[in-house]
Parts: structure tokens; C-alpha cells; sequence
């Protein structure tokens, strides 16, 4: 099942991607590249940081593939993607809770202190997005407007803590996954915003 | 041979990148950095994905030296470089496919996927220049304007494919190598360019 | 001592990159995040690249939350901030000789080449702010204005060069140290500049 929602996840960051990439009036190979520095960073970032190796899309190029044909079917059809905008924040919410579980989950299998684990968690759900935005030339969204770092905190720290308490690891990570996806789209629906600090000097 | 060539071709990438930071005003230390990160940049990103330890660098310090050192006589000759245009492309061409070679035969060493060897080319080829646009706070042109990412898609295929039926080393090396040169020359003389995917929307 | 040398240094960072991301409008999260880069995204950039593992915050989280509260505090600080601004140079400075001793230090301890050795340095005393300044959408300070890498370089030199010509440990640290701290501080007061390399063309 997870594999399942992993291959949703990535498929959803790709189409997310291309549109991004879209904006910005880049050429067909560049948006496959956007597609699969989106949907893989996050984990090859984790893995890196982590030392756990052969990456993911190195033991299965397939998912190379996957997000570059999500991403080109996405360009070719983007004048209908107008209309699915609702579908694609499902998706995209999603993709965010399940790379989450699974890289806590990477890191539990490595016996790594929580706070890594939960860090791991964030890791593999937000990093792909910020390298969309580096590469798009964006300050990061992440960092400014959204709620995807304080979701996945949501997410990895109710799978951890069920984890931790004996609960059953499917049931776990489903009622993570839920609870973070309800999260994400209140906050949208409403609106919810971390504060934010603002601060103006001139002196650097 | 294939020495010569990459020595060719980390002089080639750091004399680009010298340029490229005198746009932005850099100091001397800047332009040494970015040439580094220019020239180094792809194969070190290449050997941190796969976990092809040690770095090239690591093992052959010399490298950073000869970089640096192109750097900065190109800073100090730039005014001659501006007649020397056409040198630059062809220079610039031939690091790419060299790079490429290079990057799809480290994965080849390491038996990884046809898929994988292919990307370890494109991300030897190309990174480089993706992280000199990213210092310099530009979109990278890699992901916009140029075929660069498409020639080092064909050179890096048709080095498989050779190597794939069985072909000679070098034969396969040289034919890839010239085929994606004069891809990559024609490309530039007759501005080719791939489709481009525009799209706006306001519902981010 | 180096220690706790390294406590202070990555507090230091973490409170300035926090009015960094002050000024960009982040949210708190946000603001945590670019400290925890910030301060220990250049020995993380370090230990990547010589494959060093596991990393430092891997194998001691409570850095992670020592670096977030001295953002939290920061940010909750900043109109008091305003008036620190000497000591807020002065630690940053500190902070800078710190992680480059530091950066030679575990280079030494792998045994590499002294060229990697000075490298290593720097990376571990810039990188941080080069990845604040990417996240935060500016051009890295680093290769424009500041002599940070010059410092650095200083710092690193001194350093290797007594441990090389057998100087007590303690003694060299403290000696390049304090001849790196006083460097930046005279730099910044009397404001220093390399000599710009300064280039304009429109061939590319």
C-alpha cells in the first residue's frame, strides 16, 4: 500500500512541478528535469544527509520515468489542469504526508535519535519542493507562506509517537497520514498561516 | 586521451564560469570559487548521488589549482576573450561531451541501470553549469534556453548503444563525443531550440 | 574549549542568519529552518563531500534545538538586536575561524592531501552562509563583498602550516584563531575589499 501511495506521491509532485516549470517558460527537458528534482530531491537530499545508500532512483530507475512522462502528459494537458486545481492540492497534500512517513521510516530502519527521525521526516517531504523553487529562481515557499514544514512536523511526530507507544505500524502511519492530510487542508481552506517575523536594517 | 580532454574541458568550464561571475561583479576569491564549482561541480554531484567515493578532487587536489588558475587569467585577459568568442563555444561544446563520456562511464564501472548511466552523464554534463546560475542568483539556462541537456541526452545514448553491442572503448568514446559536438555546434549556428512550455495561472 | 568554541559559533550563526530571514518575511518555521542550515550547512556540505559520516547533527540532535532556539530568541529579541550590532560582527567573526579550524581538523584526521585540508576549511566556514543565501534568493555575500573566504584561507593556512612544522595543537589553533579574528575585524573596520573583476559583454 505504501508503494502505492508512493508512486501517487510522486506522480502528483511531478504534475505540480511541470506547472511550476510552466511558469517560468522552460523547455520540454527542463520541465522533466524540474519534474524529477521535485518528486526524488527530497529523498536523495535524505539519503545523502544520511549516508543511506544506493539511492532510491538508483535501485529503480523506473521512477525516473514515471515523473518525467507525469510531467510531459501534464504540459500537454495543462490547459485542462485549470479545472482540476482542487484534485491537485488533494494530491499535493498527500504526496507531503506519505514522502514524510516514509522518511521517518528510513530513519527508524536506521536506528537514528528522534529528532533526526522527525528531521529525516521533513526532510524527505520539503526538500524537493525548495529545490523547485532554487532552481525556479523563487525564494522558497516552504519557508514563507505555507504550512507544508509544520505538517509534516504534524505527520512525522504522531507516526513516531503511535511508533514509539507499541501501536501497530500500518494503523500508525495511516492515522498519521490522515491527521496531517486534514491538517494541510484546513489550513488551505482557511487560510492558516505561521506568524511571521519581520525585520528591517540596513546595516549588513 | 581522455585525460587530455578533461583537462581541456575543467579549463574550458572554469573560463565560462570566470566570465559568468564577472557579470556579477565578483571579487577575485568569487571568481575562483565559481570557477571551481563550475568545473568540479558535476562530477561531484555525480560522485555524492551514486556514493563514488573518494571525490575527484579529494584525490587530485591539482585539479582545483588548474581551475582556479584558468579562472584568473581569464579575469585578467578579458578583454582579449571578448574577440574569442567562437573558441569559447567550441570549448565550452567539447567540456560537455567530455564531461558526459566521463560521467556515463564512472556509473558504467559501478553496474548500475542503463537508465542510471545516462543520468550520471547528464548530471556530470550539466550540473556544473546549474550550480555556477544558481550562485549567480540566475535562472539556470540549462532548464530555458539551450540543447546542452539534449546533447548530453544523445552523446550519452550513443555511448551506451556502442558499448551495448560490443564496440571498441575508444571508438565508442570518439564517435559519441564528435556526434554530440556537432549536435551541439549545429544548435548553436542554426539556434535550435526545444518547444517551449509556457503556462499562467494565478492560483498558487 | 574548541567545544564550546563551537557552541558559541553556531549560535552566533544561527542568530544571524534568523535577521536574514527576517528581512525576507519568513514565517517561524521557516526561520528555524535557515538557522539549522545556516549553522550547520557547512560541515554538513563538508562531511557530504569527503563522505564523512554519519554527520555532526546526526550523531548530536541537540544541536538542531540549540540552533532553533537561538533563532526563536533572536527573533522574538530583534528591536533590542538593533544595538548589538558589534557584538553580533564580532561573533560571526569568531564563528568563521571556528568552523575552519574545525573544517582542517576533520580533514587532517582522514589524512588528505593539504590542498583538500584548506578546502575543507573554507567549505566548512562558508558553505553555511552560501546555502543562507541561496534559500534567503540573494547573490552569496561571500563572492561578492565580504573577505570571508579570504579570512578563512588565512585561518586555514596558519593552521596547517604550524601543525606541519610540529606546533603544539592547542597553541596553533589559538594562534590561528586569533590572527584570523583579528584579520576579519580590521577588515571590516577599516572595509577592506578584494579588487572586483568586473566584466560586461552579450555574447552568451
Amino acid at each position: 500500500m505504501l508503494l502505492a501511495l508512493y508512486l501517487i506521491a510522486i506522480t502528483a509532485e511531478a504534475m505540480t512541478a511541470a506547472l511550476a516549470a510552466g511558469r517560468r517558460d522552460m523547455d520540454w527537458i527542463g520541465v522533466c528535469i524540474i519534474a524529477c528534482v521535485t518528486a526524488l530531491g527530497g529523498g536523495s537530499v535524505r539519503d545523502v544527509l544520511l549516508g543511506h545508500y544506493p539511492l532510491t532512483w538508483v535501485m529503480h530507475p523506473e521512477y525516473l520515468w514515471i515523473t518525467a512522462a507525469a510531467a510531459l502528459l501534464t504540459a500537454l494537458a495543462a490547459p485542462v489542469m485549470r479545472h482540476l486545481h482542487r484534485l491537485f492540492l488533494l494530491l499535493d497534500a498527500l504526496g507531503l504526508v506519505v514522502f514524510t512517513v516514509i522518511g521517518c521510516q528510513v530513519a527508524l530502519g536506521m536506528q537514528l535519535p528522534i529528532t533526526v527521525v522527525l528531521v529525516s521526516g521533513m526532510i524527505t517531504g520539503c526538500a524537493g519542493g525548495v529545490l523547485r523553487d532554487v532552481l525556479c529562481n523563487d525564494i522558497p515557499l516552504l519557508l514563507r507562506k505555507e504550512l507544508y514544514a509544520s505538517v509534516s512536523v504534524v505527520t512525522g511526530g504522531l507516526f513516531i509517537g503511535s511508533q514509539h507507544f507499541g501501536a501497530n505500524l500500518n494503523a500508525s502511519m495511516v492515522g498519521a497520514m490522515l491527521v496531517g492530510l486534514v491538517f494541510r487542508l484546513l489550513a488551505l481552506r482557511f487560510n492558516w498561516q505561521m506568524p511571521k517575523f519581520v525585520y528591517r536594517d540596513e546595516w549588513r
